[in-house]
């Protein structure tokens, strides 16, 4: 029994492995986002390399990413007598909290209303990138950006529309979703494409590598593009289909207790 | 009588002649869109030299304003016995019709929709030049373009918007209207203040004379700006102002019949 899974879980693995996207502390980052966002939670130094080590990644290579991590202020790391342990930092915390509801999203909230700002050609740059700092904004060219929800205030610099109509053209779905986008999409699609059922008696360690993984792709597709409505999604965008694809598999393998990483298989 | 009413006329004439605006064949152009746009009518050489002889303008720059707009296809000329007559070709006429609501409108018609086109900075420049063509447009950068009404058709390269509010900058004011349309406007209503009482037993000619200057300062100020609600004016736009001193006049000034051009004064 623990042999069958022990294969599949490798085999799924490796379809689930990104040669393209190996940046271990890029992993690190996916799997606290993931697991262990609470002020209190702590993952160990072995539980850290049960976790990623699967996926080919060396115990150097974690050390040499959590030293880069604890430089950048993403994690902290301390000692339980003979254990280390590594956190997230306040800043790090707060960072995954703010992309954890896009991440997170089964279904992305519709957009029912939407605002053009347009600046100056000759000047009024600045405004238009002060404001497009503050929100998520699609840029039309250089001197103008799509935004949803009302006109924010201090525009008077930009010529404002609140849109009641729409017609988007193919060019700027194409400009939104970009080729690699959309290839990054498909690859993980097709990565999920077959793993539609759960096998039972998978370790705590092992669902969170399941876990780690998948977030992690589903993080490079769902963060580079704006949750837009359908209007906006070229044809061959795979963006809806790969979202059920994630939650159809991510619904099955729910979070595990961080203290629990340790124990043998549940069979 | 007459001498006191021929010194008003003179003195009139010399304060709306604008000596920065004597093209001879535009200002033939003013007079025939206003007084001659039926196919049936028919100026005469000599009636022609009667009303816009008093602008300072010669006979000799007649006849070479005649010639350039016959080539152009504007004018046709004919001979009556040994009179020659001069009169708009259907070229010139819809061309004539086609700016006459707009020179002619004592109030404009508020504009109650809007839309915004903006084609790709990359391409599709050409479907926006081609559908600006067709309709007053106001160019706001090299990309985009605000339109009253709705979306035309054709349009489908464009990324378009139907707009429901609109917040509209100064720099947009003082691109609409530049410095150059606000001293143009602004010089035409100074020159139109303390004309508000035309006196009575004007000839036919004078009436035409006076008509012909106004219309034609006044199709200077009208059709280098669309006309616009306004919250695009700009702060010193004296365009309205304007607008009411233009018909405060001109509806003293009924169009005389152009059989009567050769006709002495009223008195």
């Amino acid at each position: 029994m623990t042999e069958k899974i022990d294969s599949w879980f490798g085999t799924t693995v490796d379809r689930l492995n990104d040669p393209k996207n190996q940046r271990v502390w890029s992993i690190i980052v996916s799997l606290f986002g993931d697991m262990a966002q609470d002020p209190k939670d702590r993952i160990s130094g072995s539980a850290l390399t049960r976790v990623i080590g699967p996926m080919g990644i060396k115990p150097e290579a974690i050390r040499v990413a959590l030293h880069r991590l604890r430089k950048d202020g993403w994690i902290d790391s301390s000692r339980i007598g003979r254990t280390s342990v590594h956190f997230l930092t306040p800043s790090g915390r707060a960072q995954s909290a703010a992309v954890t509801p896009r991440i997170y999203s089964h279904a992305p909230e519709s957009i029912t209303s939407w605002h053009v700002l347009m600046a100056q050609e000759t000047s009024g740059q600045s405004t238009l990138e002060d404001v497009m700092l503050t929100q998520n904004y699609i840029s039309i060219g250089r001197h103008s950006a799509l935004g949803a929800g009302p006109v924010p205030r201090n525009c008077e610099d930009l010529l404002t529309f609140v849109v009641d109509k729409m017609s988007v053209p193919n060019w700027l779905r194409n400009q939104i979703y970009a080729p690699e986008l959309i290839e990054t999409c498909t690859d993980l699609e097709q990565a999920l494409q077959g793993l539609s059922q759960v096998p039972a008696g998978l370790s705590a360690a092992q669902i969170a590598t399941l876990r780690t993984l998948i977030v992690h792709r589903w993080r490079r597709v769902v963060l580079r593009h704006p949750d837009l409505p359908p209007e906006f999604h070229p044809d061959n965008w795979p963006g809806t289909s790969c979202r059920t694809h994630v939650f159809g598999l991510l619904d099955q393998l729910p979070r595990p207790n961080l203290n629990t990483l340790g124990d043998p298989p549940d069979h």
